[in-house]
């Protein structure tokens, strides 16, 4: 069977779906934001590697990828400008009815890629459980995160992680190069115990001991991280972005292809 | 002053708006949708014409854009697999978050194009009516169609314009010429007397008489287009599309430089 | 068969209507709106239309009509005392609860005539399109406007038409003369273009060029508009008013026995 | 000072009602609904009731009155033809925003007046409660219903009084002579008891022991009162119509005497 | 058969539940409020009333009940710490989702006690009336407040009741000895007819004349009752809790007596 | 100054809480859920946790503690009776009630425990995310939940724990030890991998690997953990529970003490 002429939903015409949809019944959606990512990082971080992660998966499994979400939930960014984001129940209700959506034309198992760690997952949470609990059993949603399929990778950075960090940074690099600014990468690190208390989580990958969680807003952020980064990224470099883009895609090769033998619905 | 290094927002860092800012409050939001568009059209049709003109008129003006809202109010094409549309409430909470964050940024002038000709704009004009009168008056919000700024050019095309109609055919052909489908552009032209009444709008681009609107669903559209396009659509070219573009870029064009000079607010 | 003893639905007991569905299916619902309509016009203006139009063709062609919606979507009349307005959300929510209800009472084709001409579109197109594609299949919604079913008399007028014209006030000065204020009907002319770009729409009838729509609220109105009317209505007289309504009902009567004869669902 | 011209608001221009505004600030509301009232009740009936209340009160004390909201909260009622309903979600949205434009306007006292005995009070009283707490401190709420100001004189009437009963068919008798069909006043009284249990509310006008209120929906109620109606009625008359009318036209005329004098916020 | 175990929902198996509705199907809900109740009564007062109800009716007639929703509809008391009010669009979700899951547990006799006399009751009839009616059939909702099955032994107290009145007070003596503070019974009864005209409601226990509610706030509130009581407590007393409670767990028994015997759906 | 009578506030007067807040502005809120627990677990297991939790820690740090929001997110559990579900809007909802009176009534620290470990967490982050952001920035809000406060001492554990597992049945064990069948422990381990991929998360307390989330609805629970219970609780204790539940307790006094230091707002 020939393989997709585009894995992009929007650069193909119905028709093409239709045929896909006699053979495969998978789509990635992938999420991002449009928020600061400090001064050396675009705006777009958080899609970018969204897209990336979607596009490069998709091309190795040969299936599709809507168009992508580019705004998500960034409440805590907004006093930086250029951020854009959308309430928590504007992004459910989005999600929601992508899937009503792609349920609709016949896809039966739906990938959420978040590039936008952890912070959309309230919503995506939300509205996924929601759905497929009241009102669309026949599909299965699945939620991938870097935060969560690069653990095993991030041994690789030199820094603590936290927003704007090194692997996101390299990540952007590797794929989209002349988006990174390389003479403005911070180098300070932000301390968060002081602030948040010693239950703050160490880093966004993990390995930390009992959290708490503590919510802050836009202004208070803006106290505490005047640049926007939270994170040293000095030793950002496209290499350490390859690995890890590299090392995510593979995982997502792994999961499509359990995916395309699974027969639902879940527990049979 | 510096010209911007880029006009889409996202691969800006925060730093970038914050300069931009100094200077102008402008701000472009591309609105599209993600539905069929016949067998000749991809399904980014719209979301290609908001892009495009919102990009080639932010270039020429020096003014940014924000990234694209891929997904649209399509409710009537859900038979057509591929298509993903939002309901008309959640497209509101995405247009008014928006708004209130380019508004938290600094952005005074908003101006949204809507690529999904008429459909989103109950949408849009939700959104901006009520944000503009309830929440956040110091802004003003401009809505921009193709289908009323691109009537002083229609007299070009030769066919009936409706959905996926010569025109907006023309339009993605001129810019994104791989994603026509040349060999497979309708000839059929539905008409829509019978099925609507004498009441039904002749022409997307104006022209008829006494119009009164029925409302349509998925299954009856599928019913009276089995091949998802409206119109005759044999008769489009890049050279229209061209035509058409470069008329409503040059509109575009002169309505921002109208608007820098505007000193609001509407009325004083 | 008998005629209907009074086209008011709240008139008659549920009797006369289950009567009334044994041998037809439709009914009017004219929404208007309570906003201010200069100094000659009643508050009542956009209600009253829709109240005469569906009254006169409810009439000539014997069918129901339900009671009126008084309130509309007015926000940026709201600096005029005495405009009641409602938001988009709940004129939506109205007129679903509506759709339900007379769906459920077995009425299959329901007509909105919306006096307040555009401005309550947003919010029944909304609501329509939503309710029909994905609600309630069997039922078929048309919506009647007269900017839009008077597009064909409106020649008769000598002023441009804006908010509080010569058209509208003829139309209450025809069928209720004891409402028009005579001695104050405004000859001010309010001059759009300085305050909306020359993109503004000429006239509500049409006949202008590239429109683009910039939103403005009440307290820019109440600027641009110290009077409330935006029209020189000097012209207006109860033989216009006449001339427009018959018109318009002619129309109207024309639609119901194409309507009636309508086999649906739509594309069938 | 001159006296209204009318006291309905829609028949007035905006200049009056401003300069009403200079010399008081109440204005009453009339809510009724549009439901089934057994064989001999027009679907108006509770509309009408609050109606002739208004206008009676109003025309006393010279206060203005808003159009009337013909449509209420009237469920169990659905599965009688002509029945319209809202949802109480809905009810509550129109009106927090007729609080809200009356607010906006100036007016400081308003007056709900519910036609539609006890069923509608779940929204008003969830709407006036809400904004008057979290919204706009500085107004008045009231809220009347025949239930409860025309206790005092409910002796008049010889039927247990439900829905349909013998006063609210003598009260619209009286205003609206023409609507009522006499000779289908129906005699047959349901007995609430075996279906709701020894502590169902034996009279709508008090006077019982101990309730519990239980849920009945259409279906079940078209089951236990095929003819809509819940009493005998076959005693009502005109003149217990006037009687009734006019002991709740006094209690409003004095009520609205001592609201002129009442100066806020309450508890001063 | 085998006796509960417990009353109790929280304190059993899920196993323990299939068992119980194999045989019944029969459940209790109470639902209280957190809020001042002057300065003798704890913050608890009306989730107590519910909780002590629901138990000892449950207990005596081997039926179960639900953990208890602690918080109610209490927004005019929120000028007293400690208050903590739900908004009644919160509550009414509430109610509606503890009815959904309780309707597919299987259960399908469902009584809210709603121990907050009266003002839960705008969110417990919305969403008993909206559920019953457009979401869930076959289930039998109730209603029991002491407001009204209290009102046989109302004649037992002294004082005139309104909130914190003699014989809620008497009621959380009687069943929670420890939680009155004895020695702060206030003596003061607040004269509410200055402040809510001569239509004001007598007692909560009924026997007044006409009536016609205003809305007041939480400001009003704290200024016409300083210490939150508007009643004179001295009177109570446990004995009297005693009566008071004993009435109405009758009332209840008998109810759920009459109700077990109960063949829905109601009408047939 | 003398200690609390009471940790609870619906035990206290609200003259206590304006005490309280003359010396202290923290309180926490226990969120649990109504759902299974396998045949050996009652149905308020999450309840009881974060009732423990946040009692025992209130008490030891003289700080108050709401009343129990006894009913959480529990969608997947719906299809084992007893289980009672609130949708996650309506979590979110109630959430931001509580902490708006909270505010209102002067905290301005509110600590949430989660006893549902993480499935509570999409609500209570939107909640407080929001408020926070958006509605009310003087107020430091902190979300607990045994699966993050608990991993330090996780390894005394024997079993792998998912829900109803070693740790959680210990815990309530230790605290309402009646509550617990001992009998009933069930020793099935559902191996998850096959139903969820390899990379289901292996531990709610954490050292797995990557992972991706499929989310699963009641019914496909049901398929696959017939008894309700997904882990070997056969080594649960109430030792186990005490070691734990003092571990949690310690944490949670420790970072109250932290708290009562911190002066905000963050990042000040």
């Amino acid at each position: 069977m020939a393989r997709l002429q585009s894995v992009w939903l929007q650069e193909l015409t119905w028709e093409d779906i239709a045929d896909y949809l006699q053979r495969d019944d998978i789509i990635i959606c992938p999420v991002g934001s449009t928020e600061q990512h400090g001064p050396a990082g675009p705006l777009g971080v958080d899609s970018y590697a969204a897209i990336a992660l979607a596009e490069d998966a998709a091309k190795e499994s040969d299936v599709l990828v809507t168009p992508p979400m580019w705004f998500g939930d960034s409440p805590h960014h907004l006093d930086f400008p250029g951020t854009v984001s959308l309430r928590t129940e504007t992004l459910v209700a989005v999600v929601k009815d992508i899937i009503h959506s792609l349920h609709r034309n016949g896809f039966r198992k739906i990938i959420f890629i978040n590039g936008h760690k952890g912070t959309n997952n309230a919503a995506l949470i939300t509205a996924c459980r929601s759905v497929h609990q009241y009102e669309v059993q026949d599909v299965l949603l699945a939620l991938v995160d870097p935060m969560y399929i690069g653990r095993g990778i991030a041994s690789i950075k030199e820094a603590v992680e936290h927003h704007a960090g090194e692997l996101e940074i390299s990540h952007v690099w590797h794929k989209f190069p002349h988006l990174i600014r390389q003479q403005k990468l911070p180098p300070e690190h932000v301390d968060l115990e002081p602030i948040f208390s010693s239950f703050v989580q160490k880093d966004l990958f993990g390995g930390g001991g009992d959290t708490i969680e503590i919510f802050w807003n836009s202004k208070e952020q803006k106290e505490f991280t005047p640049n926007g980064s939270f994170s040293d990224s000095t030793n950002a470099s496209p290499e350490k972005g390859k690995l890890y883009h590299e090392y995510m895609v593979d995982n997502l090769v792994k999961f499509i292809g359990w995916l395309r033998e699974y027969k639902g619905p879940i527990g049979k």
